[in-house]
């Protein structure tokens, strides 16, 4: 990437809506509001205070109205995404901005919003690993990645792999000399006190626990996608 | 730990100030918002929305004129912890509050608003990693650790090692299982892109543009840390 193209400003927009899990977007915030000669703006519905799933308040900046075409479209997840998958001034914006973006960027189950906006027809995806098996009903193809890449759909796992993707898409705007500045300026060298961030290595019973906990909102999610999917004219 | 130790009420309080850096407060929080049997609290002078030091708004839920005694008092950090260093309200509340608190916790700079209050004497502490030179006007004993534990006092390295560190909190309070579960349901099984998130592992050039870009506020930190030193009597 040439210097000047490193330069060029860019816009950014966050979503944030009721119930979302405020680490899908605080996460990325922390990477993006880090960038320069960039715009970033935390949108929504309308202009005022939310709550996260687990209570903290969040004010987003801009309006839907107000936003303009933007770069990159980050769409979080958490609880409140369901609401979202069959609201349609919410689709609406999401497919209008995200046919101008350069990147859509979902982190967790903002996935599955995108998904109920089309975007994820014949595209590779993932989710949090609770709720991947809802992918094939937006038409997605489920990828076992932490980042998944597909063209423009920049997709992560739960929660905290928006950390990951956000520092992938900072590399994809700004070159990689400007994301690992960032990197390091975050001191982002996690090292977790145990290995079981994820089902694959966590023990069987561990992830036995944590599914039971998942299912009323699985459930909950599997029968929302099946009418997005209705809607959509997807045969999963 | 017996399930009942394990079960006894908790409380917790995270401090929100002006100009913090937003992810020392959020990357617990999201660890500290799923503990059972758990009150917590975003605690702050007054109520009302505060702007992290790139823009977040976030709102807290409590004054500090409100908080009751907890158990765990997690100090978050970010440009404007400079401000609380020398500010009598702040400085009281966290004495007042940690005299009687199982943990204090620090994330990032936040160690050296503990360090003003007092509480670092004699103690083994860490802080970003640009900033721990500073430690020592505090009678700290700085450690090369993402995460270091001295007695009640838990203190994590710089932005993101507060989702490590908060694990090692919950993992305190509530039991390995309970930290495990919490960790596999954030999904935290990081994959940062690059292998730069601290100094010792970062390219030179990387490290001393970083420091060259955190020098301003090095240098007003540190003439804060003196007054704060000549205040508390602490030769270093």
């Amino acid at each position: 990437m040439t210097e000047q193209a490193a330069e060029k400003p860019i816009r950014i927009a966050s979503i944030l809506f009721e119930r979302l899990d405020q680490i899908d977007l605080t996460g990325p915030f922390e990477v993006f509001s880090r960038l320069t000669n960039c715009s970033y703006d935390i949108v929504a519905k309308e202009i005022r205070p939310m709550k996260d799933a687990n209570g903290l308040t969040i004010t987003p900046n801009q309006s839907f109205a107000e936003c303009q075409d933007v770069d990159v479209l980050h769409i979080p997840g958490g609880p409140g995404q369901e609401d979202l998958m069959e609201d349609e001034e919410t689709l609406s914006f999401i497919r209008d901005k995200a046919s101008r973006a350069t990147f859509v960027f979902s982190v967790c189950t903002g996935a599955l919003v995108c998904g109920a906006a089309g975007l994820l027809r014949g595209r590779k995806a993932t989710t949090h690993w609770g709720f991947k098996t809802l992918l094939p009903h937006f038409g997605a193809i489920s990828v076992d990645s932490r980042v998944v890449i597909d063209g423009n759909l920049i997709s992560c796992a739960g929660v905290t792999a928006g950390i990951d993707g956000a520092l992938m898409v900072a590399c994809l705007v700004r070159g990689q000399a400007a994301a690992e500045q960032i990197q390091l300026l975050m001191e982002y060298a996690p090292d977790p006190p145990f290995n079981c961030g994820a089902p694959d290595v966590a023990r069987a019973d561990l992830v036995q626990s944590a599914r039971e906990a998942l299912e009323p909102l699985l459930s909950r999610r599997l029968a929302t996608a099946r009418r997005c999917a209705e809607k959509l004219g997807i045969v999963s």
